[in-house]
């Protein structure tokens, strides 16, 4: 009965957290909710406008979708809503279609949220959650520094109070140039107003308000509502001096309530279009959405399942589209604001979301004449703290490979858009490393005396034996570079003619495949055809088991030695004496299961 | 002077072996080249029919292309020309274009096989060979049983005598079986004949001749004539019987002599379709080639230079266009006669395109009653030997990621085509590459008594300490499994509560990347939280440098060990006497150049 509880539990976290839920905890979760609440607000809208939507998709992006996530989600802390990267990426995606009507739109991003949804849950259920591994952190970070650019000049034509378009940079500045002279100046002044208070709320107000005497937690929260200030403060402004008569571009008409829960209709061919953008969404949301789940987590010692963390933000798209939102993951700023100001359960979600649902019903008239230029300064403000190139530093000191895959992701994500932009830095920084890994460190390696450690005799002062050479192979042995250890072999015994035994030492290979075995095979043969044996030492248990399966080891001239220096002893010129009784028996009976360990004693000892 | 000659004769291997031509190399590179024209005259004219072009195509691809190998190339005994699975890759690619007339298909060929010599040339110029790699032994294995099969079946028409279409297995077996009631019994008496007497040949013939006292080698090479007996018979057959008037389709009229060179016309169109073909075909043409090049090149202890062969190739198929030929490659079997029969340079390359060029001008008027059901014939029972499923059984026993690949390759390949069989094959064994990288094997290790050697407390009878987790990785670090080793270890010391020093044995480390050097960061700290110190050991030279490079060695919390031994003596609780003390002066002083030796050896004097 427990057990079967336990493991619902593991499939709906809120049976787990829900059963320990008391008063302390709710009035913690209320407090953050509150918090989060007025965040999220002009958040909501403000990335609705990013992603060229109405504005009250956004608060309907940041109702069910939170509860959804409270149900299926394992993080304690996160803060599901629309995101600006997500946001970006959704533009970027349903402006691909060429639609233009509104409505068109609106549905077009709903569809996009139930792929999402369904992409996340598929990849829950199979457990694919592995994939958002090969998104490596310099890609994820020149993308994200990328998109920080391009949301930023995608909000300067709402700055300006002009239309322009386009989803790169060249695109959006050509755009914004050519609409230069249509600039309203109220706009500019609201705009820049908003950024301007908005840095000095972030560097300014706090400072201030501890000299108050507020506590520093306090002061940081309040600082948190200075978008609400902003949006008060220049909506005021708007209706006062008429500035919508002035060509000031305003939000307008908000609709009041939620609409009714609908499914997204099916539509082939845009659903075709949609599912490759809703398969990159998925992967960058949970990318984002997890390291901060994972972070926050990691502060006071809880876990985070990353195939049901897929399953519950899999289940919020699904319920961002049926409740006419658009996608949505867990973001950064929120979640760390939420973790800060106490959220100690999934409730605080849902509370947030109770919050944002009375928004949407008495909040909206309130709203109209909110100034779009107010939103694009939050955004501005929000997403230059996203924009970071010390990630091309780092990586230019650390790895050139990763340099350049975190180089071709900021350059094509601004030229050529997101998707390409990401997809390309994925495909760049596989091919490396399979470069790389086609091309093995191989070292030759000597005794380091007065021990039995073997080292690269280039960068060691160690002992060698001029008939035989060992090789130290720096990799796993597979298709892509079994050809290569052919020729380094056959190039390295044509050159050391005193060469009588060669030994593979196979401390870093744990894969041999299919290739690798034929090509192992083939430098047997050909060491045989010299006169040369070849050995193996160091061999992985995995490694064995499979070569115990194959005839190689019964064709190997040599033996397979438990440690290096076991062949060392039997092999050297010093050790010759032993070396050939020791020897008998063959590569099969050496160095496989516990028995080996004695195979090596005796010898260890003569040698001493 | 005479480095600059070696230099030059690098890339014109000509001027190496022509210096040291004599009257010896001279005859027996005529004699290989008799042997390997009577056999190439009946095959060129094969495999243009089987790449869906007019037969004396066949014969242009076995001129000049030698010449220009034979210049640039740098195997003795390579004998290139058309190929079955190049030809069969051509009629894919050329049919796929969708032209009825022939002198457009014959142009679509000219091209392919000038992006193929382009491609080649670039490849060779570039030093890409490497790419090379990625088709894995298995995948090329399985391509090749899958392709032997398709070009079977292709012939069965012309067995048949009917018009029959398709490019894919079951696209083939349809139209034939469409076409079945229109069958020429004259045509399948004359292809079933071809077929027995071939098999008879190779089978029956040879001990008929060992018996007659001829020597093992001269039997072979006759039976290599076996083809030419079998046209001449059924030529003569069609003449006499005027098969021709009851339905059997034969060769007809060939142009006498050769055509002007001619540079091949410029479509942007045609060019931009043929490309992806002509870089598949160029690769797999490559790896055929170089294989067998470098097996025979084994037996005579010459060498190989991949980047050169590409060159050479590239150089042939250039040719091959410009002599109105198509795509061509180092064949198998021709290359094994020509090395058998005694060919010693590519002069008997040469000399064979010489007897070509007479067959060109002299023989084709008596080829027009050769009826198309006898080369259809030699190509079946050529490529049957092509058909070996072996590798399934072996790939299944070794590697099930290799069984995998290879049975996408075969099956795609056959019935979705060349083109998509051979590529997905690449793709899913660098995926199934990538998946298992990604999740690594990490073995706990312990002390093997009586040694310095550490191996799997799972698989060995070892010695371990309650407080000292030390854990092999058997994988480079990479962004693709950085996540799985902070999850791994965060698992792992939530486990074991006595844990106070976790050790990370790095020797199959031979990469750490920027998300590995971040995630190793994330250990560091965590373990720090709970008061765990984090050690590596046995970290390579290449990867220390790096190391070396960041701030990851001060913050570390524990000590870099220069091998596993020294860092069980300072840790294990035996040796905690010495252990602190030791362990002074942090983690970048340790391990590192060659006085870290001297670091290890009071250690182990003082424990042993």
């Amino acid at each position: 009965m427990k057990r079967a509880a336990n493991r619902l539990g593991r499939y709906l976290p809120i049976l787990d957290w829900g059963r320990r839920y008391d008063r302390d905890t709710l009035t913690s979760d209320m407090v953050a909710a509150a918090i989060v609440t007025i965040m999220l607000i002009p958040q909501s809208l403000a990335y609705a406008l990013l992603a060229g939507l109405p504005p009250e998709m956004g608060l309907y992006a940041s109702i069910l979708p939170l509860i959804a996530y409270g149900i299926f989600g394992t993080s304690r802390a996160l803060a599901v809503g629309p995101v600006a990267v997500v946001s970006l990426m959704t533009a970027a995606a349903v402006g691909n279609l060429g639609l233009t009507d509104t409505a068109q739109i609106a549905a077009a991003a709903v569809v996009l949220a139930f792929l999402s949804g369904a992409v996340l849950l598929a990849m829950g259920v199979f457990r694919l959650g592995f994939l958002a591994n090969f998104l490596s952190h310099p890609v994820i970070a020149g993308f994200i520094t990328a998109s920080g650019i391009l949301i930023a000049t995608s909000q300067l034509k709402h700055l300006l109070g002009v239309s322009a378009s386009g989803h790169t940079l060249v695109g959006m500045v050509e755009s914004l140039w050519e609409k230069l002279p249509e600039t309203n100046y109220y706009a500019v002044a609201i705009g820049v107003f908003t950024v301007a208070f908005l840095f000095w709320v972030r560097k300014g107000l706090k400072p201030l308000l501890l000299k108050t005497g507020l506590r520093p937690r306090a002061a940081d929260l309040l600082a948190k509502t200075g978008p609400i200030a902003a949006i008060v403060v220049t909506t005021l402004a708007a209706w006062a001096f008429g500035l919508q008569d002035k060509g000031v571009r305003i939000v307008g008409d908000i609709p009041t309530g939620l609409p009714s829960p609908t499914l997204p209709a099916f539509d082939l061919e845009m659903w075709s279009q949609l599912i490759g953008p809703a398969i990159l969404i998925s992967i960058i949301g949970f990318v984002e959405s997890i390291s901060v789940a994972q972070t926050l987590a990691a502060k006071r010692r809880q876990r985070i399942d990353p195939d049901q963390e897929l399953v519950g933000l899999g289940a919020a798209n699904v319920a961002a589209a049926v409740s006419g939102g658009f996608p949505v993951t867990g973001g950064f700023s929120r979640s760390v604001v939420n973790f800060d100001a106490g959220a100690e359960t999934p409730a605080a979600g849902a509370f947030t979301a109770i919050g944002i649902a009375i928004a949407a019903f008495f909040l909206t008239p309130l709203l109209f004449f909110l100034p779009k230029a107010t939103l694009a300064g939050t955004i501005i403000v929000a997403v230059l703290s996203l924009v970071d190139f010390s990630v091309l530093k780092r990586t230019w000191n650390f790895s050139k490979a990763d340099f350049a895959a975190v180089t071709a992701t900021i350059l094509l994500t601004l030229t050529l858009g997101v998707e390409i932009g990401v997809s390309a830095g994925v495909g760049i920084s596989l091919l490396l490393y399979l470069y790389r890994s086609s091309r093995p460190h191989v070292a030759e390696v000597g005794l380091v005396p007065g021990t039995e450690h073997f080292r690269n005799i280039l960068r060691h002062d160690v002992v060698t034996d001029p008939t035989l050479l060992t090789l130290r192979v720096d990799e796993n042995l597979y298709f892509a570079n079994a050809r290569f250890l052919e020729d380094y072999i056959q190039d390295r015994v044509t050159d050391g003619c005193k060469i009588r035994n060669v030994v593979l030492m196979f401390p870093a290979v744990s894969l041999v495949d299919t290739s690798a075995l034929e090509s192992l095979e083939a430098i047997n043969r050909r060491l045989a055809d010299m006169g040369i044996k070849l050995h193996l030492s160091e061999v992985k248990g995995p490694v064995m088991d499979k070569l115990l399966q194959t005839e190689f080891l019964d064709e190997l001239t040599g033996e397979v030695f438990l440690s290096q220096y076991a062949a060392w002893q039997a092999l050297a010129g010093h050790g010759a004496g032993q070396g050939p009784g020791q020897g008998a028996g063959g590569g099969r009976d050496a160095a496989v299961g516990d028995g080996a360990a004695a195979n090596v004693t005796p010898l260890r000892r003569a040698g001493a």
